[in-house]
């Protein structure tokens, strides 16, 4: 526990152990979080703190509480479709979140970028634009997302706002027509100091990685992508026909 | 540290000390190990032990030497496509792994049983054959299956053998046509002590839980299932166009 911990409300300490429960999946979705007697037993609390430690709970998002049943744990806010080309910005609308992003660090490349997907290797041709950027639904942050993008199939693309979606300007402004995304999705632990500080998390917490390639036309590379999803906020959905 | 591991060989126990850190995910495939040099800086070793330890690694099949170049975290070992209907047996021998099965435990369960999924509930209703199975490639254990089958649409599923593929027993047997699967891939981290003894692993690892419901018909729900691959072992692919 962190030294400034003392300074904390005592159910405002244990509504963030439980929370990290859920955060690192010990508490899975639909799953009953630890009633009020529970709480009273084991944190030996008074009722008083054990309700409010389970209002805490369901009112930063993590739980819903359903009469005479319990409280349970909610459903991983975000469902992302991985068999749709589908920027964040229009899944978190599609969601009914608002969608904002940071940009953290833009650079152009000299040299090529190669990436194992799928066990396959991809090489994006130099010049590149490196962007990085943190995404956010209804101002969490969501997703750490770094893309690599040809600067000879899109001129000047340095140039623009980089908080607009990039899908827009790859087919409004530079007409290409994206093809095919191949996308292979890892899972990680997130220890990068970097990373917790941006996500806000204090706890060791599941990722997904997402490493991916993204073709115009036949075969050609447009943009490449390497981003992290929050394990504790999205979930994949899948349909296999 | 496990007091026994006192008992162990310096360069097995540094060669463990790294292969967790590709475990966990904080060396990503393709990304460097630490060289022949570094070792010996890091951990205080002779060049004749960090030789051992590098090939220690390389033989358990974490990494690949490339001459001149250095030792690259290997891709992980297993992709799974998600948008084909597909077998773990299937799975496993196209990516040239022998598939083998061990039955943990087998039941008939007498409630409904339900879940959510992409954020709706899917009941399915009893009587229920519920098995629980390891599921091996190359005898290593890669995922830890529960699944639920309606045994109103399998009779006497719980009389079959149980080592084969259940698909088959689906469509052969039964000629139930599967006409969609739907899942959601979460992640969290390994903690439940059986589940780290069935994967014989002895740090907290990165898996991905899979729920999953199988339609037979028109929405017709044939089986649901709630599985755990290991993040260390399994990586999943998509194709969105």
């Amino acid at each position: 526990m962190d030294e400034h911990d003392r300074f904390l409300p005592k159910y405002y300490k244990i509504s963030r152990e439980i929370i990290a429960k859920i955060q690192s999946g010990e508490l899975l979705p639909g799953m009953k979080v630890p009633s009020e007697n529970e709480i009273i037993n084991t944190y030996n609390v008074s009722n008083t703190t054990a309700r409010k430690i389970l209002n805490e709970i369901e009112n930063a998002g993590w739980a819903t509480r359903i009469k005479g049943k319990g409280t349970f744990v909610k459903t991983r806010n975000v469902d992302r479709s991985v068999t749709r080309i589908l920027g964040f910005t229009k899944n978190m609308i599609e969601a009914g979140y608002k969608p904002s992003t940071k940009l953290l660090d833009a650079s152009i490349l000299e040299e090529d970028y190669t990436d194992t997907i799928n066990g396959r290797n991809y090489t994006l041709a130099s010049p590149i634009y490196r962007i990085k950027r943190l995404r956010f639904a209804d101002n969490v942050p969501m997703m750490l997302e770094v893309r690599y993008i040809s600067l000879f199939l899109c001129p000047d693309i340095n140039k623009k706002d980089l908080e607009k979606p990039l899908y827009d300007y790859y087919q409004d402004l530079y007409h290409h027509r994206l093809t095919e995304v191949n996308q292979m999705i890892s899972t990680i632990i997130i220890k990068d100091e970097e990373t917790d500080r941006l996500f806000g998390v204090d706890k060791r917490i599941p990722a997904f990685l997402v490493s991916g390639v993204t073709f115009t036309g036949r075969e050609i590379i447009l943009e490449m992508e390497r981003s992290i999803y929050r394990g504790d906020r999205y979930s994949f959905s899948v349909r296999a026909t």
